[in-house]
């Protein structure tokens, strides 16, 4: 079989470092370039390529592209690289939301190609029939992909109670920051410490919450999400706090989401009593979930992901296989 | 002046170890002795004293005594060295609860001295009167201490709504587990990790806080509280989530928490906008508290302790001058 | 191809588990079972099965076991395992010395099978025509190999000055303490310290290391090695210091080494001018090296591995795919 | 007592900071002001100044300042305020070689001020009498102080084999390579490493050292040098090897550091057997110091200290209350 060919913008930042390494051990894929500006020239870890400028990617000689590229600049590849009639997997934030007013309300700049925004929202488990054969896939973040794993059990079966605030107390490794030094990723600064940060209803990613939300269960309240800069490395958790409809009650959660993942192979739903922590993801692509009924009406849930991997290169292979009609978790496991 | 005689019981566990270190700088402090069953003989940092063991205290030579030991264990103890006419500041849990039910609820064992329960609670800026001149003390631990001067300002304005749970999104330092070794606390499981435990209303401490509470503002709603385990030596995160009653507005919180505590040397309101971290707080005595109002009903508060000072040691030394009657902040700043 | 069936005793422990997660990773293996007294009954992550105890284990239904085990019971094992005619890879260190006298004198306690000491030592880059179809193989610990691996070309090159010191001060992650919890694994003591041990000629390894030296070069010095506690998870180096006999340059080290090592899959010398960081092999079984000319006599190696990996399960499973004529790298890259 | 004026250049930095906490604590010390280019206008931490540009500060107005500036920037400074009859503490570089020539060796530029080259060594254990009363002190860095103490008394005892190297393999806390972003102090590359840097005879610190080895024993052999930067916020260890001269016994060595450094009250000579750690420094002002005697004729010394405070601002305060004449811990302990 011919191997489909595959090029990664962005290929020297922390996501599309993660993304090579699961690229290069990817069975279908023929690795055709990694482009960083910063590093251009030096050797690509595990390859045989070496990084070469964004200017200079040979794109149209590809079958697909990641872009793990800042938002504003990723739009403008995706429209190019989409002319010339090759697969997009755009990991920035920049195909997610749904119109142009919302980018602008969230980015604080226009949009530069509104119509790319019908791209599918690159969530396999709650959008996998649109992603099967797409040519342009919106992969989301870390943190919309943990927290919405982690609420769409009750979302689709209408188990929130309507108007109520959905609470998430968030937690992010510093990888989650990007690879270009800031004062605020310091390692003295990050070391024995934890911060929060865009606290409320500030970080850019409430926005792409809620739409998503919304499509599952419109009654839903709005979402207060508080993200804190942890001193770790990668791995991300979401724990977040809920009130249930009249009619429901939090000691079945265990059963519905239990059900509700039966068949995913890439969301764990812990049993009974355990509780997720970051060791449960970190390094792998997978989502892990646990749940804690705190009385009938209240429920507790803690979802964890590697920032890097299912929050953002990992499922971005995800959505790279549905698009290719591949396993769904081929170089995933 | 003469100096008051001083002892510790179980100075060689962490929260020890920092009371003698607040205590050999204190200048109306004699310290006489401190006690370590493990490390009996050994010299403790700083003093000219080595560890005896607790038998072997004389306590009867002390004008007061600390005792920083285990639940149940330290009940027995407080009751002997009252008896001998010695001031007692409790850092165990023994002393906190109002009655021998709850404690029987929360700790699983009959309380062996209910008659010490009337001890006053001691968290100075919420039950100062109480503390001055007494005898014996029951000193907060961290997580109480944290929450309730995260939400002492709202309560006693009676600015929460009613019968509304308080969502406490709680982050220890791993000193907060204790000295002796166990699988939850070697290097190896915390490294890189984030861990929820005792999730939900499950964690010894929601019983003392709820009670709290509810004697500044009865009709409270529960406690939803989930701890959970920090790659840091020391610091203590409280995030709480909050609803206001009508006639409350979150816009207001800033004005109402910087008056309720513009007299405070041990606790920071920081200004509106600033978030308060672990590095605010960690080997200072104060507790740093930030507000984010969401929308007019909804406000986030970040409070912060060292768990090791403000939130055992350095209150349980503030409760001290209290009762000896000298300037609170002795030895704290 | 019938697959190899093998099992692991003292499958919970630092070691165990990676090996585990090599094995069930490795084409030519079927594992067969994983023992351990304290997680008896727990499953096993990523096989289908569960803790045994020791006693129970099916040993002679298997065609090779990895013994991962306290050294003194360890060798009682492999004998026992190998009369029933079952390949033994011992990860303790009671097959590494050569006669009982040396274990003796460095594990103060008489060897229990000194017939076994003849197991050929497990360092294939060095002894890789001792390991092909063996049935008993000495894997050595993460000190020697990291440090043999170091010193190798020049050792069989006999480059070092005669009867000079070979100096090595060697940091090792806290796994290397093993899983059993300890008051110097806690996180407490371990986070943000560095500390030494068993300094000077003080730690055991210093006699398998000196054992193996002199078989390359019998006029070699003593080893002067300090090992210290590092405040990480995994990953080992050595920075070792020689002084080079006359009619060798350090500045020839660059190409020795390279000569020396171009065959070997599993161990990368950086190019001249780069530093071995830990980096370059956490998580993964090789051994990275980088050389520094001091001025023409003295040279400085840096030499480093993941003490679980190459400094053990990994380099157990490279002996095992030797002793069973597999291709030398398999499952391992 | 008229309280001394003081001034500090570059009080942002992470020396900077450190130095002011000392600073408003320091009874004799009333502090004028604090510059930083960075962050003008913020409040100082523990103080009610504000930082100001460097040009705006009124050092004509003090009777000290301290330079915790970069080296180039730090001579010229200290020329302009020397000129003004102001007693200057430097931390930088600039002023500690002897020579211009061996200025513009190992810094690459031109020195500025030759003239102020003739400016005391700042290490007061070694080189007290020409601190007491001086105008312009050259602070040591943080390398050269824990390397030097841990060697000064064999130094000073001619015990060293003459013309053998002294190897010191050091190991630094983040902090020591300052608080500007950069790409090797992004908290995810150091988290989890270990990384040599600038090893064998690279680094600026070598020329500084063997000036000052040289001074005590002329027969010195060449230091071998390889830092690390360790995963630690503050802390840094210098692990010493060295060989005695005929004449000389490493088992000696305890009592003569013990008899040389017996009235130093910020050294800490440890007990044999015992080992320094980073924990014995951090946040304090000493040094401590450990002996292996590895045999007759090699010894193995651990030398640490804080590099902020011992090995940076602890020891500009501690020339600086010899500059005027006050006790020489006033505000270290």
């Amino acid at each position: 079989m011919d191997k489909i060919r595959v090029g990664v913008y962005g290929a020297s930042g922390y996501a599309g470092m993660d993304l090579i390494d699961i690229l290069r051990g990817h069975p279908a894929v023929e690795l055709v370039f990694g482009t960083s500006n910063t590093y251009t020239g030096q050797s690509i870890a595990g390859t045989d390529l070496s990084y070469i400028p964004h200017e200079a990617a040979p794109y149209a000689d590809t079958d697909a592209v990641f872009l793990a590229m800042p938002h504003g600049v990723s739009a403008q590849l995706a429209a190019k690289v989409a002319a010339a009639g090759v697969k997009v997997i755009d990991l920035s934030a920049d195909l997610r939301l749904d119109t142009a007013e919302a980018y602008q309300r969230w980015y604080k700049h226009e949009h530069p190609h509104p119509e790319l925004l019908s791209a599918p929202y690159g969530l396999p488990e709650i959008n996998r029939a649109a992603l099967r054969g797409a040519n342009i896939v919106a992969a989301p973040g870390c943190y919309p992909t943990t927290t919405l794993l982690g609420l769409y059990p009750l979302l689709a079966a209408r188990a929130l109670a309507p108007g109520r605030p959905v609470i998430v107390d968030a937690k992010s490794g510093v990888s989650g920051a990007g690879r270009e030094p800031k004062p605020n990723t310091h390692f003295v600064e990050v070391f024995g410490n934890l911060s929060p940060y865009n606290p409320g209803r500030a970080h850019r990613h409430v926005g792409e919450i809620e739409q998503e939300m919304a499509k599952l269960d419109p009654r839903v309240g709005m979402l207060i999400f508080t993200p804190h800069l942890l001193p770790v490395d990668r791995g991300l958790m979401a724990s977040i706090y809920v009130e249930l409809d009249e009619g429901h009650n939090a000691a079945d959660a265990q059963d519905l989401y239990a059900e509700c993942y039966e068949n995913e192979p890439l969301v764990n739903v812990l049993p009974a009593g355990q509780q997720a922590t970051l060791r449960h993801v970190v390094r792998n692509n997978t989502c892990a979930i646990s749940l804690t009924p705190v009385d009938d009406r209240f429920l507790h849930i803690t979802s964890v992901t590697d920032n890097l991997r299912k929050g953002a290169s990992g499922q971005a292979v995800q959505c790279f296989n549905l698009m290719f009609d591949l396993p769904e978790t081929t170089g995933l496991l």
